[in-house]
């Protein structure tokens, strides 16, 4: 109990240096997998480990053997409930992607079958969703006129779906998921908001029953275009909307003829050689990634509720190989929706079968039930769209955001703005790019606390957070809150002189004691580089020629390591390394009580020689 | 002395609120002004405000009056030593730049004489660099041949230089300085070592005594360049080179007329309705933000020999000040070059006093001697630019950088490579983007570790660095590293599971006492967002529903503050969270005794009822 003294302190230990390839090796794996996916391959008999492998990358192999008739069950009735959602939601989507209707429901066939076999998730249900439809439609749609040219349209969707899977199954397999946490929380609630907002609005076309309409998305052309033809409004359709579904049959608006068939295969309709390729690849990378970011999101969520393990990476694998599916069989993109998801979760569902069994449903209604939706009318899509939108934007959120953080806020905000009044792109990225400069700005600018001691204790503490904390005379105490990177060095050299100078003229002003030490508290440096070095050495230079003297607390391994190999510990001297501040402080003032006794004596010899 | 009991601990401080506006206000003042710059102007009078205000913008007001006879004779030595380098350098670097080599002479005139006024260092010696004289021929020379083209392109240069000017000193209005910070140290290192190869290989035309050559400076053009056309090779030029001035007379090829008289007005020249007036831009934005690096690292070093302080925002302004003039008057750009600094400062300049001394030997020079110069051979000056450059190729800090920290290694040799076989942009650019992005990592995978107690003490470090270090039975301690942000957020999630699961999994086969307790060590998480904070929240539900207890460690200011405002400190109870590592163990301790001996009664009182 208690700290060692500190004439016989722990000495700040060195870990032990591994061989280069070893460290190479185990950063590799800590960046890369950082959940050890292989760790049951472990110590198994070759024949084993050929199982274990195949479930891992086939996940269906692992659990259908395990299959019983309960699981199915609840599966059915989840299945049918989803499906039941699947086939107005997949119409909707279609028609907000600029798309034909029967794309949407050919969309909720073949991808669910394919994430069944490949996907981790027991909750996922697989369907469109608003918001990159929303995307498909505004970026293709800049190339070109759906309705002009439908044909080139409908196959650059698919060029781009197929361009999203590549994009999503290469993340996976390269392990870069981390790629999608570059989209934060407060990015997403700011971003799907805004999304929300401009897919109801875009609704105004199909509530006031107009024909012409604006292609861009922004606020301000839709209200152009909305209030420019307020002569052609179509009062019955608007009254229609607002009373949603009470006068489905009233209208004659129609979506138009649906083929019946299953899904057609569309490889050949893949346009590789086509001069709006460049377009496509952006379309489906951008797109591909927030799909994915939702995907991800929906299935760990869900995940933590039963309290069962996700791999980010193999769900983006299953997610890609799915859209490159779906591409060569008349889909556009795939994710997992946040509310097919939530109802499938609600149902009862039990595994990923639920997806084969709205796969089987949405079959059926491909094979004898489309010639139904021949009368569904135009302004019962736009309802159930707005509907679903609604949710989406998540106002306590952002209520949220801004009571516990404000940059977070001001994330968000900048997001919906950026979405609502510039393009769904312009919002992404100015968000994006706040949140990384924030992040930037925060190691750029790192800060540094005063220290004090706290009563009664060997603990040292900021005296901003604890004011009851107090300085130690002759000693200057800092700490230093982040990795010592190029970025912030120089800034931290000037602010620990200034630290420096403000504590010498304050102590000049008060009469205090004279500064004789300053500590630097490197608990919270948890790695450096060479410029992070130099600024420790030209700090070090900076307070000898004051005739102050530097000492170090608590280097963690990354630091020390560099220092010695700099020379820098030695420049030092070893015995100016502690363990903790405590025993920096306890040196310090031994030193302080010998210099200031020998004074004594200085002074008492002084004394007496004049005597 | 030692810690207070774990019944009595001092209870972890939530910081006093400040007002939004005040924090707001902080935030900008040690993020922009990180120096205080302004503290000097704290209670004085306006008038001596006023002067102090004068002073600060001009420095040479504040040293003029007490310059005294001595200094004079310093200074006067110092310029007119400097003064004789800049005569040849300018001819030569004016020549990297493919520009008339009097242009490089102008440049020693009018850009001393300002910076004399408004630079805050009293040891920089301006003038003309190598590097950035490559830079604009490359960059230029792309786009305006400057054989063919000589008087646009001379233009171009001008407003190359002018827009230079106007950047850095936006920079330093804005206070922005800091984005030369992102030049690292390693950056700078292989940059300059890749360019003074380039600009060597370039010397192979004079050297060689070629007349046609490359336009490119990549290795493999030069190489081709120089090897296609071996027959021309001028040997008697070659021979000349090796042995570089002893057959300095003997040589006939000339640098060509050198006008007598002082810098002509420009102001005119500066082509900014030229068709190529974004390539102006761009190539004075990159060659503005370089020699604004190299000429703020020249003068912070040196002020750090002599110790005095240099305000790095205010230099940005005296460069971009003495740019915007010298663009106006037929120069082209200027810096502090490392060179003629180390030499200004060997020779005993005391102020800024010599580099007025130096214009004014330039002036001379300009006036009177230049007809002398008529006779200058080029292959001098290849020999001049080589034996300058072979100074810049510093191949023992690439070694330092090796032994101390293999990754700024790798971004030394890709800005090296870069340059050498790419251009000058791509070896920077590609330089800076591996910097950040290992910055970004950094943060986006922080390291998380296992704390142990170190023997006879209340101290927790990291068992990797401190082997000795011991596990406490039934707690689990973990450390995170970094800021937690939503960069590493779903990171740190998933890695703390593996720690749990790795941990159950441990004692499960070792057969030792059960998990218990998790406790984060939060020292080293300076700051989060509201992602980090679901972070948290996620973790506990996480290790709640593994019937583990979550304890969380000296949380600092900003994070205890957002627990407290996002609701997740009532989540976890107050008496979860504790000052030290050292205090939530003694908790932990005490209640796993606790329950133990609970245990023991109910084991008892089985017992009892049994008999």
């Amino acid at each position: 109990m208690g700290n060692p003294c500190y004439e016989c302190p722990l000495p700040v230990a060195i870990p032990p240096e591994k061989p280069f390839l070893e460290s190479v090796k185990l950063g590799i794996k800590e960046t890369l997998f950082p959940d050890d996916p292989f760790r049951q391959f472990k110590n198994q008999p070759a024949s084993r480990k050929f199982i274990l492998g195949m479930q891992y990358f086939v996940p269906i192999l692992e659990w259908a053997p395990r299959y019983t008739f309960e699981l199915f069950k609840a599966d059915l009735i989840a299945g049918i409930t989803i499906a039941s959602l699947a086939v107005p939601q997949g119409i909707s989507y279609a028609s907000l992607a600029s798309l034909p209707p029967i794309i949407g429901l050919y969309s909720s066939f073949v991808p669910p079958l394919v994430y069944a076999m490949l996907g981790s998730s027991k909750d996922l249900a697989v369907g469109t969703v608003a918001v990159a439809s929303l995307l498909i439609s505004s970026m293709l749609g800049k190339e070109v006129n759906p309705n002009e040219n439908a044909k080139l349209y409908v196959q650059l969707a698919f060029t781009a779906t197929f361009f999203s899977g590549v994009f999503q199954a290469a993340l996976g397999f390269l392990r870069l998921g981390f790629i999608v946490d570059f989209l934060s929380h407060a990015t997403i609630v700011g971003f799907m908001g805004g999304a929300a907002t401009v897919v109801c609005l875009q609704q105004l076309k199909g509530i006031l029953g107009l024909v012409r309409f604006s292609h861009g998305t922004d606020l301000v052309s839709v209200m152009r275009s909305v209030f420019s033809q307020t002569h052609q409004w179509r009062w019955e359709s608007g009254v229609l909307g607002c009373c949603f579904l009470f006068f489905l049959v009233l209208t004659r608006y129609v979506i138009g003829n649906l083929k019946k068939g299953l899904n057609p295969v569309s490889v050949s309709e893949l346009a590789f050689g086509s001069p709006y390729l460049g377009t496509a690849i952006k379309t489906g990378i951008i797109t591909g990634v927030i799909a994915l970011a939702e995907g991800v999101a929906v299935g760990r969520s869900f995940a933590m509720f039963k309290n069962y393990h996700i791999d980010g990476n193999k769900e983006m694998i299953a997610f890609g190989m799915m859209n490159i599916a779906g591409s060569c069989t008349s889909c556009y993109l795939t994710t997992g929706p946040f509310s097919r998801t939530a109802v499938n979760f609600n149902a009862g569902c039990k595994t990923a079968g639920s997806n084969i069994v709205m796969a089987a449903a949405v079959m059926v209604t491909l094979l004898f039930l489309t010639p139904l939706f021949h009368y569904v009318p135009v302004v019962v899509l736009s309802s159930i769209i707005i509907a679903a939108m609604l949710g989406l934007i998540d106002y306590e959120a952002a209520i949220g955001l801004w009571k516990v953080d404000k940059c977070d806020f001001v994330v968000c905000m900048s997001a919906y703005i950026g979405v609502v009044f510039g393009s769904v792109e312009t919002g992404l990225i100015i968000a994006v790019t706040i949140s990384l400069l924030r992040m930037l700005l925060s190691v750029a600018r790192p800060r540094t606390f005063l220290l004090g001691n706290i009563p009664n204790s060997m603990i040292f503490r900021s005296i901003d957070q604890y004011p009851v904390a107090n300085n130690v005379p002759g000693v200057l105490i800092l700490q230093i809150d982040t990795p010592i990177y190029f970025a912030n060095a120089n800034y931290l050299r000037e602010r620990i002189s200034r630290w420096i100078y403000e504590e010498e003229e304050k102590l000049k002003s008060t009469g205090g004691s004279s500064l004789q030490y300053v500590i630097l508290d490197l608990s919270a440096v948890g790695s450096t580089d060479t410029s992070g070095i130099s600024m420790l050495e030209e700090v070090k230079k900076n307070i000898d020629r004051r005739g102050l003297k530097l000492v170090l607390a608590n280097p963690r391994s990354e630091v020390i390591k560099k220092l010695g190999k700099s020379k820098f510990q030695n420049h030092l001297g070893k015995k100016w390394i502690y363990l903790t501040v405590g025993e920096a402080v306890a040196a310090c003032n031994f030193n302080l009580r010998a210099s200031k006794s020998n004074n004594q004596v200085a002074d008492e010899l002084d004394a007496h020689n004049n005597v």
